[in-house]
């Protein structure tokens, strides 16, 4: 049975990826959630924030695991025997994109097979960086992140959820 | 463990529908091709056709069952037992209406999940219709469709392959 | 003020259809849902119906009157004394159709005004041709259509909402 | 040097077609204006008034051939001794699928190449199919179609560009 | 009746956004122009010159202000007893953002409406950033921008319009 | 007969540059690769870097010619003597970028004309960007890139092709 990875910078989570991991977490044996550590961009919260945070989350998801990595994801991939890459798609935009990084991966490693899972409709607006965007300034952000991601926003900035 | 349904027309199976079946058939214990029977459509080949060219390419692979439905699919899944729905996308146009259908079953039946595989690269431009387009008028199918479907399409059109 | 239309064929009209309508009739000081008539095309519903469906669920909005139209929307709309139409977007697919109508609409009369309004995420996957083939086949529609269109497709088809 | 092919129904051509013969006669050392007969299509020109129409409007271009065929567009290529196909391109739609089209022509041709112009944004939302609407109903066809376009719509609808 | 906001950079304002304007004044009882404050980017006019050429070009339309503001759009809006937001639309990638953005604002604030009109198709190629660049080397800006922004650019980078 | 341009930041060139180049070079008098000097950019490779492996690998083509500019394509053009673009197609995103920009080039400059050609389906998943992210990470670049570059990526991260 097959071992899945759903790769992301999760800065932060938000509730369009946490019903992707429980809707991937039902189909697979085991679903690592992978937060990529890239040291060229300038996150909000650090990796540790963001494996921590997920973590929560999954806390009663048995077959979930929350990882980070660097460097090429299908290298990644071999270290931990994984084969499949689930994405969330939410538009066009998202799905040129994942198509390139699909076929690209494809050709880096052939026994990797991505495979593609619609964002719910309620969630298919909701980003990481409009995320960040609202709580900025305040914006209420209930039903789009998780509680411990709300509460960690308000902590950054101050004053969220008004 | 999981069975998955990939359903289509198949009038008839290119080298790109062929493709999604081996990759699938690869991540799930059992994968159903469902040629989709539509008393309103007038298909180049007859439904038995289409099953019958199926079963000839896929007799190699074990967990790959051909079989054909009418009605709603997510009414044919429960009859099955099965609850992934696998589709393969290579255009935008293509992830427009698969996103809209993928919604639609979820709504229809909620413990049916859509995956979505990309198609390879080398398949990307191939159609049911193109083919039959290019077999109507003498074009050349090698590596496009399967042998069997060259072969049955010569045998429709007279003087495929030329 | 303004007079606005909301043209379409609206066989049958569904939640994603009024939904529009209500939040239309609440910019403008008028709204005229105006159904289409094609004798080309083969509705499920005659016209009739189609009117009668949408004075149905209209009853209570004030300013909103149902009406049935043929020929160039331009002429309609001089006829009315309307400048605005109203339509309703769901996709990049609709995106591109109703751009090109946008642009020959302000080419054949300057002073018509095209608006469009995103379909609420709820009923972004909701068509009427989907509609009318999950009603063919015994889906459910509840939250898809309203009461009134639910009760009709019953009546054509012998047996919705099983 | 180099002989084209601009292929299509042409049914009618429109300003933004001619805008495109144009220019590309300008690229190449001939263009071969080529109208496409299908007998399963049901256009409101016959073959012989589209070419009659292609002809009247190009007869001052004096490397521009008006010709027709029928089957697949590589073979009629061949026979022209043509290796450039040449495509206008309105919109995301028509990208996608000239993309599939330029992609097969170069699998059953490999010495066919296709070039793309992006049509006028004065015609971009000018089709055929819209013009003969427009026609229909007696919309003013002014700038969009040639003149002797805009003559023939009106003898065959009776009331053109009022 | 109702009172509109048209957001955004304009960063300088160019003849699309002056259309949309135009376009807009015609259908609201008011339009407030609100130029976006965002301290993290750097634009090439303060936002001060800004607001001045914006009140210079709408300075004969009556029922146009022009203002600025920063933080949400929302907070903002109903500060200004506003509930329409008005944006342009000339592309699928501008419709796929300005849909995320449509329904994000609907989420947090029910009131809110955005209503999205196509740009003219004569400035559909003109974006702010792209009219920057070609001022920085010296292209000529004639039709593309108002007089007053022409002036500017030139002096912002001593050579424009040759 | 025409002169054409290519042109392009080529950081670094791909085998998707490379079969554009081939394929633009046979139908063209002359082709121009022209890669794109911009002092706002921090490109991996120099200007000189980037035009020496593009001698390298067309050194055997002889209508190619391999150059440098800055500012506007127009102006470049216009010195050049040349009025053809040839610019490279692989996805829908790609396409309205490159819309937007041909249509400002015709408005500055009305002689010149844009091409475009669909990127062979080998290499629609190729970029630069995504190129020098898996020679970061020592990813296998083989049938992505020209040798000659290769080897210069190797250098730059010294351990590419593992």
């Amino acid at each position: 049975m097959k071992i899945a990875v759903y790769p992301g910078s999760f800065d932060p989570v938000t509730n369009g990826h946490l019903d992707i991991i429980e809707r991937a977490s039902k189909i697979f044996k085991k679903l690592i959630v992978a937060v990529i550590y890239n040291p060229n961009k300038n996150p909000l919260f650090t990796i540790e924030e963001r494996v921590e945070m997920l973590k929560e989350i999954t806390k009663n998801m048995e077959n979930v695991e929350v990882d980070q990595f660097s460097g090429l994801l299908v290298h990644y991939m071999k270290k931990k025997e994984a084969d499949i890459i689930v994405k969330g798609l939410r538009m066009v935009s998202d799905f040129e994109y994942e198509f390139q990084m699909a076929l690209m991966n494809k050709k880096l490693s052939n026994e990797v097979e991505t495979i593609f899972m619609m964002t719910n409709s309620k969630y298919g607006y909701v980003s990481s960086s409009l995320i960040k965007e609202i709580a900025r300034f305040g914006g209420c952000l209930k039903d789009l992140v998780p509680e411990v991601v709300e509460k960690r926003l308000k902590e950054k900035f101050g004053k969220v959820g008004i």
